[in-house]
């Protein structure tokens, strides 16, 4: 084993432990932790798996219990835990007790400081509690990170909890050696920057589905549109008019009016961003100017989008076959009885309403069965098992699947009776006409950009090439295996 | 490239070779395989790919076909390849064998033996497989781990099967090497301790769902207590005192008055130890004193019971839209379409029961959809992605919220109803009483902890704060981000 | 620090980045990119993130956006990037540009050259790119790879994108040297063999779910049989022979009859294949012969006929659930109102028929949980959290728990209506008859293998036993955990 032999000699000086030419070695270095609550107990039971040697340095290290921490992690005072440290040293106290620890900034000098804490308000405007560190210890290099990943997590392993560790110092070498060491800890680091953006990293454990808001935003109102909209026209309209007491339909009927409508509405909201950036590429020439901001946000928020529709379709197809538990289908099934009884009809059969139902509830069925589809690969383990060319299979392929079966059971189950006058009680439209609008302009949009000229142009385009109008070709320089970043793509 | 150049000479003896310098480097050690099976060949597979020389003792290499073992890997007999082995060596042959081993005493003298049986029975009381190696070879150094891995993981890689690879010891040069060594294998290695903990290692594989055991025998209970008490109300009182035959009950009605019973139990058991850690930390004014075991295990165990109680409430969901497909209630729905025509009434509605019959419908979905929400968010994949604070949201604020929705379906279901003594047959009160019990203490249990007072010295106490009557202040030691460990905190 | 020390001025001539001593640490290699693509700037991202320093070689370094590349990335032009490149170079340009690249022949020569590109068309049967690129470039040391991860994987992280990256490489150190580059990148390297491999490697994100042609095939086969049976049987006949109207079952009653017919043929497909190396296994008398290929291929497809046996099932349900909403099946009920009024009958009650609806609904719902718990533990992140012993608890007890139940509610479902002539118009016997062979084969297949003389012998043989008529036992040789490749095993 010459190299074995060759290198231990030069990186230890002790031969009892040879185990230092194995890879991913850590060599052993030793990381100081202040503070001994909770997170300061898991961060060193994560370290001391990880093979560090650790030092905790409490204020008063006799009144804390050895069981608390790992065998081997030696409980000090402060001083004397940070003179034995290395280099890297974890701050886990509370920000308020920062200015307890000012006496040790002779030896906590030139260590890579690392603060873990998070903020206690959203956008609080104030610098954060790192900026505020860094200020504390000048000659200390500051690095965030690590708040986002909870005591659990360090505790159990990154299976059990989010790998994305959020990084950001002014010190691209106290920032590197941080990163390296999050990544023997098995989490995934990612840089932010400079320690300003350290406000946002402190911000993130706060922040509530941020990518959720736009999209729940846009549910709500449609759902307040319809659901109002179905109030006038079937409840309040024919009261007033009539004095037709229509009002024991507001909990289940209109709810059930209101869903699909809201879930067609959505799902043509998924596919109108990629194909109104389809024909922005079209008419620009390239794929090289940016799009509108508005737009980025649009598409970033597709899945989310789609998730809502899912959940509003599903709710509807669990509403629909609910409706035959109602007393009301009961009683009125119980007076068709009556009156087909009364009236001596013997068959009832109408050929069309059999086929008309048969036909809204299959394709009502299928497109919820590959809506489905579509919400378990964007489950994030089973949508990363999928290759790039299957993703978009799915997602585009499937979608437009989904999109077209919703139409045609929307079709279906309106059948003709939009072409009657009773349709348009106080002139206003049935619901399902006024959903149907925008799902039928995006996939009529769909098919246009699908025209053998169009989609010719737009494949070449997204390859790389410029029109001749723009400015100077770069062809060369393109993207070697032709994938634009998922999602960021206007891929339709 | 100043970097590599210096570094390459010094580590390495050879110029042809300059790749030495990259990260993560192995540097070539090589690593030694006893024994020639399916799992040996697994290990080769996946040391190989990870960059590591392999040689393969076997008793009688020139028997093994070498298409069997991947490219490069060196089939020896077991004394050559023990010379080849610069430091570990990988035990993969079954335990009953090890004493063939015993003439290899002296090659194996100072080097890691890396066991990787699985025990044959679950909790044999005997020594463990690891501790019967140590004892044969007191001059190696013995450390169990591997066993948790399949043969299968091993050769696909860690995405296709559990990361975690549990490691014990009495060595901790020995196991750190083989904690580096698994890392660079893609495992996650937890260190279990001394070699005396490889019994519990060696058991791991043939454990069978250990955290499922308890919430499923309650579960189990709850189930038996509520079939047994619908039968004897609905079904053998009813027969033993009038007569009635209601025994065509049993397979699907009794079935289902029994799971929602059951799911609303289980639920109030999910949020009732939460509850009961709070007013624990509230009467001793500390977070640090710890809960009696009984109630840690409890808190361990919630979201198990949240997964039962969803499993109930779908499959009562299923069950009751299937309601309408019975022939029973076929034949009970024209046998009123005959009453109502003979007794000539022309319209059967009954608007309360309209009312009722769509509220506990609605509350029913929709409290379903938010259990559904939060099983989703229970799948691993989904959970890792989520912040502590959107954890904390969903299965704090939808799980209430999923409880309170359950409970108003059962109050809408039951109605008024338990004011009438038909409710009361043989003074049995009806089914939805019992259940809604413990619910309902639950729900007014967390209202009255959400009082301003209390719900701010709670606060205080979570933050680290302790009642002065309490032994020493120690705030400034807290965990700095104020994280407990999730599902271990006592978080309402 | 003694360590830290000693290693710093060896390995690093500058004493301001003392950090080097830290584990996976880079050592800061310079790493090249050839072009300034989308895919260019995403592996810049990852690779500055990871601690490497990095240079884009372009065209022309002046017309690009500097902001388009993350911080500390130099753009220079092609030949000053290969010059300050140590070792690894990306080729992420388009192959139709690799000629452009001649030029540098001298400055790329004993460098890694790193090929990312796609193929264009599938199975071309051309040289693939990276073998064509090492025609050009005869002394650098040519790596496919990397192709397989998208440039959004690359931004984000390994856990938004599959973690494996394939390589292959005629040189193995190089193959080495970027096994641990994609390694330390948070990718999980996969050895694929020689450059000859890299074509497979090309296809790899063009082919469209390579593991589900098969089931797919066999599921359409037999909803084309079991439909076109319906059809005929239903359908054809009845009009043919007496002019019988029954088109209208054509779009829901008919796809309804066929759906469960084939799930269940499936769900018997899935489990089929385990009987077969089982019985194989009894007959050799070893597990060390390998099945025939067919076999081998049929066992690693039973996760894919069981989803989908799962998805028919599930379409089964919901179509079922819908049945009551169907015009249909409300003409029907008014009819049977009509002539029970006319009748005079009372009470319709038929005791067999409402407990024959109730088991057969019963044993449905319970068999489609038990199919949906198998669908859970499959998806990728909940399969991963089983131990070896849970996941074959779950696949085979679970699975075999599914089929039972599955016969149980066709045998209920079918009754005695088997035994009346009527069921047998035109000599076709009911679809759910010719659905119920195979099940019931696969069943008694698994009885008498439990039969405990074979089960016995069965359970010695894949612990590695062999029958003497065999060629020489090589029992010591065996698998130390005695962990058969999951899904790779003849388990049943």
């Amino acid at each position: 084993m010459p190299l074995g032999d060759m290198r231990t000699p030069l990186l230890s000086n002790s031969f009892d432990t040879p185990e230092e030419s194995l890879p991913c070695d850590p060599g052993n270095p030793t990381v100081g932790i202040l503070g001994s609550g909770d997170y300061s107990r898991s961060l060193a039971v994560r370290l001391v798996a990880c093979g560090y040697r650790v030092v905790v340095g409490s204020r008063d290290p006799k009144h804390i219990a050895t069981g608390q921490f790992p065998d081997g992690v030696r409980l000090l005072t402060q001083r004397e835990a940070m003179v034995s440290t290395e280099k890297v040293v974890f701050a886990a106290l509370y920000p308020e007790h920062y200015h307890t620890l000012v006496g040790l900034r002779d030896v906590l000098a030139g260590k890579v400081l690392v603060d873990v804490s998070n903020a206690t308000k959203l956008n609080s405007g104030e610098p954060s509690n790192a900026e505020r560190l860094a200020e504390l210890f000048p000659e200390s290099r500051v690095v965030k990170g690590f708040n986002v990943v909870s005591a659990w997590a360090l505790q159990t392993g990154a299976h059990d909890g989010s790998r994305q560790v959020l990084i950001s110092s002014d010190c691209p070498e106290a920032k590197r050696t941080v990163i390296q060491l999050a990544h023997c800890m098995s989490f995934l680091a990612v840089d932010m920057g400079g320690l300003a953006s350290s406000r946002h990293v402190e911000d993130a454990p706060l922040r509530l589905f941020p990518s959720w808001g736009g999209p729940l935003m846009v549910t709500f109102l449609l759902i307040l549109f319809f659901y109002g909209y179905n109030f006038l026209r079937g409840v309040l309209m024919p009261y007033l008019s009539r004095g037709q007491n229509n009002f024991y339909q507001l909990p289940l009927e209109t709810v059930n009016e209101t869903l699909p409508a809201v879930a067609l509405v959505i799902l043509a909201l998924v596919y109108l961003p990629g194909l109104w950036a389809a024909a922005l590429q079209l008419v620009r020439g390239t794929k090289y100017s940016h799009f509108p901001g508005w737009l980025d946000h649009w598409m970033g928020r597709r899945k989310q989008l789609g998730l809502l529709s899912f959940l509003c379709a599903g709710l509807h197809a669990v509403y629909s076959m609910c409706l035959t538990l109602r007393k009301a289908s009961q009683y009125r099934l119980l007076d068709a009885a009556y009156r087909q009884v009364n009236a001596g009809v013997e068959h009832s059969w109408e050929e069309p309403q059999v086929w008309r139902s048969d036909f809204y509830l299959s394709s009502g069925i299928l497109g919820l069965g590959v809506l489905t589809l579509l919400a378990i690969t964007s489950l994030p383990s089973v949508g990363n098992a999928l290759s790039w060319r299957e993703f978009t299979f799915v997602q585009s392929g499937l979608g437009y699947a989904a999109l077209t079966l919703s139409i045609m059971h929307t079709l279906f189950f309106s059948w003709d009776f939009a072409f009657f006058s009773f349709a348009y009680p106080y002139y206003m439209p049935p619901t399902y006409l006024l959903a149907l609008i925008l799902p039928c302009l995006v996939l009529v949009g769909r098919l246009f950009l699908a025209l053998p000229c169009l989609a010719f142009r737009l494949a070449k385009i997204r390859r790389g090439w410029e029109s001749p109008c723009h400015h100077p070709p770069q062809t060369q320089e393109d993207t070697a295996n032709g994938v634009l970043p998922r999602d960021l793509s206007g891929d339709v």
